[in-house]
């Protein structure tokens, strides 16, 4: 039996899109000798539609869309799409997440998902009620273990939250199966290919069958999906793998024990390939804007961005602008004007000076004696989000922000000014890992694309006099590895001070720093999310709180005390 | 038996404040004879503490602030409080909604909530894992049955999303109880309490028991917590009730049968008082910025945020700034003048045009030749932006944006403009409701507060010469309604059309306008909610998405008469 992993990159909502797609996958692989093609996690209506799903006429038309493809599958072939189908009990959760079976004339037969993530940026539970049981569906004489994504997590060295009571894998294993087959729609973040491997090849050696992921590829707003399909012998070989980050049809002939060598996973190399997808997919699917529209500053972020997105678009739907200011250097705009040459996009030099100067005598009456202060600084990134937006809108473009997750981490960014626009490409990059970006694209087109001097100039807001990052924040190593354990690892303070040999009041002042910052980081665009805890969606803090950490250090030490008296 | 029913106000997060408050309160109502006092759902915690909950050290904080209280709790008084507990469990979602039982001396006595709501604004599967079992708590030869908010709300003609499998409320009473209690966080919206009133009516229909809810008081970002605790007979009948939208204590003798009349709830003095705590425990809660700052237009949404800032704050913690350009009417200025001073707040007039000028002038080489147009219509808004935060910045105040629901639907704001600001007071409110407050606020003074030339001229961005709403918008009446069965209702073109009388395109053409801005509300500050579906933290609609009704219509009638074929 010749199975097909498809694996596929659906647009969010669009159900006839995603319908003659399917049906030309499908089709194309019967073409190719498929037996059996199978598609990822709700490959009909794109991960995630979220409260898409609470629409019934959207529910509604996904059936459809569903009876569309069903009615082309070809005479004899099998095909595995992912859908939300209602739930048959009246009582829980409208909707299950599931499997569908399709074949040419025969009734659907479905299978659904028992463990539904409801954390980070999962909510499954907001819309699906788990599967009571799974189900063993026979195709051929081969029985398929199918089950969907989470279903396959559960094992307690890689569950970052909790445990599930239920054991989907094992129950298809009791069952009786020749084939573990899971549907993904399973985002990238660094190293996300070596957790899966680890999972996979823990549930080979446990249960001695092979195993197939099929995950979805391409990028829903911040969400990136690497693809990373693979098939795994029983004993955890690597069997068939896909390209990652591109959508791809690979073919397994159930059976074939012979291994395929793996294809390099390098973190940078990834990181940078995550990317350049979720930069293209975003302006591609949105379909609102065909060009980027990126401020220039003659610093490394807006040079990673600006490289980054030549690279998802090509130089013609690329354009930058210099606005350097009385308190820019000399490098602001040369800097910028070499990284425009390099990567030959457009480029425009807008200073900002006399609109700066013109805010100051409207605000003259007021701000008489006041000193110079943030609100002078942000007088100036503001008017430069002014200019950006102003020409984005005339020639329809979107702007792309340059602020990286050490920034927005420390709300070191303003709002309305350099955090205007409509996607952040580096919300979920440190700092450090900017440098490397840097390195790395040079590198990798074997010519100094990101200026130098970019790279090796110390990094400043350039909002007043002789400004350096370094005068607010601490060292970027320094500061990324304790934003790292405590915004992703989830580390408190004292931990965090032992392990990066810093005193408990200075990271302190750092975790009390990122708390009070939320209220920015609530209006920043949507960010591309890269690792297992960013700014958007999957982290969701209170705004209006107050936590003390003084305060609850005294309490707890207080009643230490008393319990010790 | 006197028990308190402590309509409390938490703050999210400050678990020693809340600890502090919770001793302060039960001494008061010790003193005063009560044998029990009731907090609020998360009592210690504050609802929501969203996820602060993911954070060990958070939760062995809230131990400590248990421990805390319970060392205070007078002898013989009972204490119900509520709070996050570690899940015994070690599979499953870590932790539990509880309610703790505490008495002097005696170990802590917990139950837990069963339901967890997990749609709209609610994420609890996120955190908890619903109780096994319902326990029934004796004090003083009182069967007690302690459930917490959801628990009682599975009842079939008022469940908006789904129905539970458990039914906790029937588990207690099937275990003999005397007295139900429910600790809530229950958010307010319009008619809340009439829905509370008929779901407590009809448990007690059922189950014929005195019924008592317990309700946070107080506002968390965008949550608005009316209160509205009370205590019902065991034949429904009102026994004991909380003024709404404050903190109270409020005492019921166990086993008093005497009728409590009713407080008023009209539902636009019930939006007005929402709105006005709305403001009040933003600013305060914070505590970032002591005043607050508004951009008057001389329209209605500012003129009525700055009446309600003043309501919430005193007029000398509001001030208000007007900005015209060119475009603007000559009662934009005299309008927000003669609001100014009927509100007794701080006024500056600082004309746009000069910077609006410089702005043309930078961009003139590229906008050279262009028409007038959207791009220029931002400029006007966003100069206006850059003004109101460099004044807000520069003597710490927090601005309010003044877009109300009607507008933020349909786009109609500008990003970095108008939409600039740390919460958006009307962001939940329909343009006719927003009419309706302005009436209610001149009746309710006396006094034309809000200049009733403001109410009466016709809505207008005033960003090109003679623009009226109604030139890019349907009149509002009908605009609302449409507006209120997509968003709240969750209706689908043909049934809007259907019953508003208008075409199923005109109908269309506003959904799919709504669908197109969501990337405009994902970057809009947080904003008070009042209805059953706000655009916060309840409405996850996907930015990335392509959902095209006119494709899906013609999908389904091909099947639709291929079937029929």
């Amino acid at each position: 039996m010749k199975i097909a992993l498809a694996q596929f990159n659906p647009i969010v909502g669009d159900l006839t899109g995603n319908a003659h797609r399917t049906i030309e996958w499908m089709e194309r692989a019967h073409g190719e000798g498929a037996d059996l093609i199978v598609f990822p996690e709700l490959s009909v209506v794109g991960y995630s539609p979220h409260d898409l799903l609470d629409n019934h006429h959207f529910i509604d038309a996904t059936e459809a869309a569903i009876r569309l493809i069903h009615e082309r599958v070809p005479e004899g072939m099998g095909v595995i799409v992912g859908a939300p189908i209602r739930n048959p009990n009246p009582v829980g959760k409208k909707l299950l997440n599931a499997a569908l079976f399709l074949e040419c004339g025969r009734p659907v037969r479905t299978t659904a998902k028992m463990l539904l993530p409801t954390y980070d940026v999962y909510d499954e539970y907001r819309y699906f009620e788990p599967a009571e049981r799974q189900k063993v569906i026979d195709f051929k004489g081969v029985r398929l273990g199918v089950h969907i994504c989470e279903d396959m997590w559960n094992i307690e060295e890689y569950a970052s939250y909790h445990m599930y009571e239920r054991k989907p894998v094992q129950e298809l294993v009791d069952q009786g199966v020749d084939l573990l087959i899971n549907l993904s729609a399973s985002p990238y973040a660094h190293d996300r290919h070596g957790v899966r491997s680890g999972i996979i090849e823990t549930l080979c050696q446990r249960h001695g069958k092979p195993f197939m992921m099929v995950n979805q590829v391409g990028a829903n707003t911040e969400l990136i999906f690497d693809g990373d399909s693979r098939v795994h012998s029983g004993d955890g070989r690597l069997l068939a793998c896909a390209p990652s980050f591109q959508e791809a049809i690979v073919y397994w002939e159930f059976g074939d024990e012979t291994s395929c060598p793996p294809l390099p996973h390098d973190r940078i190399a990834n990181l940078h390939d995550a990317l350049v997808l979720g930069i293209r997919e975003y302006v591609d699917k949105t379909a609102a804007f065909d060009q980027v529209l990126i401020g220039l500053s003659g610093g490394i972020d807006s040079a990673v961005t600006a490289a980054l997105a030549v690279e998802a678009l090509g130089p013609d739907r690329v354009s930058g602008i210099t606005m350097p200011s009385v308190h820019s250097s000399a490098g602001s705009v040369s800097d910028s004007e070499a990284l425009a040459r390099n990567l030959r996009i457009t480029f425009h030099e807008l200073p900002i000076k006399d609109v700066v100067g013109s805010f100051e005598t409207i605000l003259e009456p007021l701000f008489e004696g006041t000193p110079f202060g943030i609100a002078e600084e942000n007088i100036q990134a503001r008017s430069r989000g002014v200019i950006l937006m102003a020409v984005a809108n005339k020639f329809s473009r979107m702007v792309l922000t340059t602020g990286n997750k050490s920034e927005l981490a420390m709300g070191y960014a303003t709002l309305y000014g350099d955090m205007s626009g409509g996607l952040a490409v580096l919300a979920d990059v440190f700092k450090m890992d900017v440098y490397a970006l840097a390195r790395y694209i040079n590198e990798r087109a074997g010519e100094e694309r990101i200026p130098l001097s970019s790279i090796e100039k110390p990094p400043s807001a350039e909002l007043r006099p002789d400004q350096k990052d370094e005068d607010s924040l601490p060292p970027y190593p320094v500061l990324d590895e304790i934003l790292r354990r405590y915004i992703e690892e989830r580390q408190d303070e004292e931990v965090i001070a032992m392990a990066t040999g810093q005193s408990v009041g200075f990271v302190r002042g750092i975790l009390d720093a990122v708390d009070r910052n939320e209220y920015k980081r609530k209006q920043a665009p949507p960010g591309l999310r890269v690792s297992v805890k960013g700014f958007g969606s999957g982290r969701r803090m209170p705004i209006v709180a107050r936590v003390n950490r003084q305060d609850i250090e005294r309490m707890m030490n207080e009643l230490e005390e008393e319990s010790r008296a």
